[in-house]
């Protein structure tokens, strides 16, 4: 088995303690580890090093070879820009195949987290189980309330309990629901988060490359072929800007009939903006999330993020805090998700110190 | 005429920009030089500095020598302890006493904000007419709004326009009204704010004290006495906590059928609060004020005071947001009033650094 760790985020939504130079799975948000390593020790138990891979962002290698010292630095490819988790994972697939095609590849971000890593990695194991009988596996995870910005997947034919687990056939995908369609989803009980944690064989994945995105799976192959003779820095320099764009959710995954979901019950979260830290931190008997010094009066379900100053609230509820050393950011916490728009602001505005 | 500027406060309420070592008044809050400078400015053309005192807390007697060098040393007192306003406005009538018994005496404060210095001069000198006459003499402000934190002033019997300015004799004060009762009172249309500006000969509230308050009356006689051999410090240092607690309204005018409101539209503001400076100072067309770099998206009718760091806020309304080199403080507007009680809070548990 081999695992693809996704860190080429820049995680915008936890502005301003993410940032261009440092984005989110580089830092050690909920731990005294950084979420990237936090992610490696996790899976280390079921991958010796040689079998794991992390794509990142060619400004964060030398980062991450430094966090990762026990992993080959060959092991760590920086792509020259992002183009969404389709070619990033077909880049995994082509180191795979090339030792075992019959191999289970797993692909995992950098900036989950869970919860609960034992049931995690017996998840794991349970999802290469049917992995290795040609299907397409993604984790689906309980839905804990009608969140609108994930995708959900509604559980077809159960497919028996290969290794004691269930999984279930993939009726359908559907994208960011609104509130009335989360709503439903949630109460029906027939429906899944996308962890967007994957498990396929690497054979089964470049075969539906090759139906799905036909155009993709060229540009696999020609970067393969290029790597005969040249470094795969150069060949990436050269080639990556021609590879198409896209996720393998909407490239692949909603489009294929193979698609099998094993429900994971391990306490995951995407930690996909601010907001997420208040029901993933341990709280207050108010509700309230506190990392650094937090004087609250009056003061029920907020995050306080400090780097080092005392932060006072008085009178406050559902509020996010967030105190860096050059920024202060202030939101309610249902307007989380819209920080990124602050930084598209200060992007517009050139202030790239604060980025 | 003489002018005595009460520069004792300790600002508790503009915490965390205002701490115990340099108060409110010391601050440069609202503009490029301190509200005590400011105050000293606004009054200098009508007054000589030999005729001007400052009153302060004994901890602040250098800083306001520092900030007022025009003002000869000895005519900052320092106080070795507060004992509200009688005693602070005793000490200055027995330093005008000595010189002229009959001249007019102003008391002020040093973090009053007056937006129309002009018309407050006039004012004070139209108050002196009336204050010529034996009346004791306190500047009334049109109620802006149904605030429950000033006294309230009702409106008596006309006196005539001596100075060609309006004067009323005083039929009630009334301290903090409830919500209801400050409603009410500003739609009278009958009742002012009581500014805690004062006018009166030094005679005439020697007398008052006489009557209303003999123990203090008292008091400063001997301080007066002892003065004779000894230095006013070391007077101070043994008499001073001897000398009975009281503020002049409660003490006298409350209670004296003497008292004389002069009306005064000048754009006076105590600064009681940091709501207050959403009042006083220039805002958006939001209604945000910021001072110091401030990011605001979907934000209205919000207070950003920064020390250096950018402030973003997104999505919120109606809040304060104070950030300081060692302490972000983050409020509702209509809770501004309580930040006193977050100090206390931080006296309790003995956390002297950010007091």
């Amino acid at each position: 088995m081999y695992a693809l760790i996704l860190a080429g985020g820049v995680g915008t939504r936890l502005w301003p303690r993410s940032r261009r130079t440092r984005p989110k799975q580089l830092l050690d948000l909920l731990a005294t580890r950084t979420m990237l390593q936090v992610t490696y020790d996790r899976i280390a138990p079921l991958f010796p090093p040689e079998n794991i891979f992390v794509i990142t962002g060619r400004a964060y290698v030398d980062e991450v070879r430094g966090q990762l010292p026990h992993l080959p630095a060959g092991q760590v490819v920086g792509e020259p820009m992002g183009r969404g988790t389709a070619p990033a994972i077909g880049l995994g697939v082509l180191q795979v195949r090339r030792r075992d095609p019959n191999a289970v590849l797993f692909s995992l971000h950098a900036d989950h987290h869970i919860l609960r890593d034992k049931d995690f990695r017996d998840t794991l194991q349970a999802a290469a189980d049917v992995a290795r009988d040609g299907f397409l596996v993604t984790l689906g995870i309980q839905p804990a309330h009608p969140e609108t910005g994930y995708g959900y997947i509604e559980k077809g034919r159960a497919l028996g309990h290969p290794g004691g687990h269930p999984a279930f056939r993939v009726a359908r995908f559907t994208e960011k629901p609104n509130p009335e369609t989360a709503r439903q989803f949630v109460e029906s009980g027939r429906y899944l988060w996308n962890s967007g944690i994957f498990a396929w064989q690497a054979s089964t994945i470049m075969d539906e490359m090759a139906r799905w995105m036909p155009a993709l799976h060229q540009s696999l192959l020609d970067i393969e072929a290029a790597c005969v003779d040249e470094a795969e820095e150069t060949v990436l320099d050269r080639l990556w800007q021609t590879v198409p764009s896209e996720s393998i959710d909407v490239g692949i995954l909603e489009r294929s009939d193979n698609v099998v979901v094993v429900p994971a019950d391990v306490g995951w979260s995407d930690v996909g903006s601010w907001a997420a830290l208040l029901n993933i931190l341990p709280s207050d008997s108010d509700g309230n999330v506190s990392l650094g010094d937090h004087l609250a009066m009056d003061t029920r379900q907020t995050l306080v993020y400090s780097a080092g100053r005392m932060v006072a609230t008085l009178g406050v509820e559902d509020l996010i805090i967030v105190d860096t050393d050059d920024v202060v950011l202030i939101c309610p916490k249902d307007r989380a998700q819209d920080v990124k728009k602050l930084v598209d602001e200060l992007a517009r505005k050139k202030q790239d110190q604060y980025l």
